[in-house]
């Protein structure tokens, strides 16, 4: 009888010019240090090479991934025309991050890797070949077969998780974009996300009001009695365990935080500021309401850095031991 | 030959109701450990006595702060007709505290103590005795002769210090209250602040973005380009060391932080979310612009724990050893 391989995590290099195949090496180099499982890169084996100067083994079957990751990266090939050449992304490079992604998407949908880890991707080359969606989030939500309105951005670090309701708006977008309906909705797959990703049976979730001192109970904005109040209520009418609005600015000190599993956050600053002062270094983006488990690490693609061998592995390696961590928590529940 | 008494710090006890007469003399209590230089108090000795067991000595003249101040809490008295039971605010405890706000700010100006220590009043209280100033803040520097555009407030603590350019305004006000040359404004008083208050010859000052990833050039939102910019393209002419605009959630990093002497943000959460993040337990007050020096706990009455021995007094320790900071660096500068 042969044992059953451990299923790998799939991570995608995203673009081949950016600072994603540099960080996923230093990751196989430094597997027993940052305590990483298995894993395949899936991308163009030449942008690897061109910065690293380890051992690739280039494989067809994730399961291969178990045998070869002691002693060789394990790295699906997706080969690029051009655009391996670090900082200088091209137009093949972006098609070669698109097409890691979806092979990396495909092998979690299909049950073959335990998780996807996505390298960071250029947009700006991504909306040059046609690609539609806003982010990487999206398009793994499409593919997997879940609305937009569904999905959340959770960053998560050791001591705080959070979502922001809106995200890449500008700040004086933010109120009109926000609705009781829409605050509830991405509550709940927070919620969700919890129990599912991080084995929280009972998740508590705090709810961050949108101006100072959540408005002063209307006196300074109208949207904590409009919005957000009336979603806190419909949640908690569902029996789950949500508090809020808070004030913003008492809600992410080492205290406050010891009081709920994640933060429900209005904006994209009041999300992503408390989470990268306390965790620059190792928080991690994981997208709530697929059937999958998907990771990033909360970094772009650093052309400026690209091939100087400064890139800083620790995100990637955290956002990979999440992905590890939280598919033990599903299959656990399941 | 008797030699000059140390000036001591003026410490305003704020409300009579709230926890400003409990940490005050819980500082007396610990100030050796806290590292205290020696200050009056300044406020109605009864409210001090209702919460607290140790020796309060009335004086009248700050100059026997420093003698009395090794063995007893020394106090200025000021009289409330009732007011001083914890947690029950009343219209004599709001006029005892500004009352105490008033000498305590007198006794700076007049050069008798080195600075002034404001404890948390009730604006509540305040507005229904006719108080016509958004805060203390104002009323100090109404008193010391500067207008309200030309001060600002500093929370400080010991790895980040941040300025807000807008502050108890809703959200989406804020855009419409910025402008290049309020930006400036500000910018200017927080780097002579640096420079005066706390002796950096040469202070940098790092300027946040409004919008997430501060616009992306225009995309994200328009007021970086449009007033953010033009003010540090403008600060930067006259030869101060200004950067940005930056986006805000990658500002606060331990390795970002280590980059400038301030920030000045756009907006209240912007500042107060990672300053209280980071520092919730000594974030300091510091009003930047005036004549004199004052700094304020970044905390309020708390009326719904006075009296029960549970107010932390550590932030007004740090506010106190901020002051005292301070006035050595003003000293030295002049």
């Amino acid at each position: 009888m042969v044992s059953n391989p451990v299923r790998p995590l799939a991570v995608s290099l995203g673009d081949p010019a950016g600072i994603g195949p540099e960080v996923v090496a230093k990751c196989w180099d430094g597997r027993q240090a940052f305590q990483l499982p298995p894993f395949v890169a899936i991308g163009d084996p030449r942008s690897v090479a061109q910065v690293w100067d380890g051992p690739i083994e280039t494989i067809d079957d994730p399961r291969q991934a178990d045998s070869v990751f002691d002693y060789a990266l394990p790295l699906i090939q997706i080969l690029a025309a051009d655009g391996h050449l670090p900082g200088h992304p091209t137009i093949a490079g972006a098609h070669c991050s698109l097409d890691s992604l979806e092979i990396a998407v495909g092998l979690a949908r299909s049950g073959s890797a335990a998780a996807v880890v996505t390298g960071p991707v250029s947009k700006e080359q991504l909306y040059s070949i046609g690609f539609a969606h806003p982010g990487q989030t999206e398009f793994v939500a499409e593919r997997c077969g879940v609305g937009r309105g569904n999905v959340a951005m959770m960053l998560a670090g050791p001591t705080l998780r959070t979502v922001p309701v809106t995200t890449h708006v500008p700040l004086d977008a933010v109120s009109e974009q926000l609705s009781a309906a829409l605050i509830e909705a991405l509550g709940r797959t927070t919620l969700r996300g919890l129990q599912r990703n991080f084995g929280i049976a009972e998740p508590t979730l705090a709810v961050s009001g949108l101006n100072p001192h959540a408005g002063e109970g209307g006196m300074l904005g109208r949207e904590e009695v409009d919005f957000i109040q009336p979603a806190v209520a419909a949640l908690c009418a569902e029996g789950w365990r949500v508090t809020g609005p808070h004030p913003a600015d008492t809600m992410f000190h080492e205290a406050a935080r010891a009081r709920y599993d994640a933060a429900l956050c209005m904006y994209h600053d009041q999300a992503l500021i408390p989470l990268k002062a306390l965790h620059f270094e190792d928080g991690v983006n994981v997208t709530l309401g697929l059937p999958i488990i998907r990771t990033a690490p909360d970094h772009g693609t650093a052309f400026d850095i690209a091939g100087q061998d400064v890139a800083d592995p620790r995100p990637m390696a955290a956002a990979m031991r999440m992905a590890a961590a939280c598919a033990v928590n599903r299959e656990l529940a399941e």
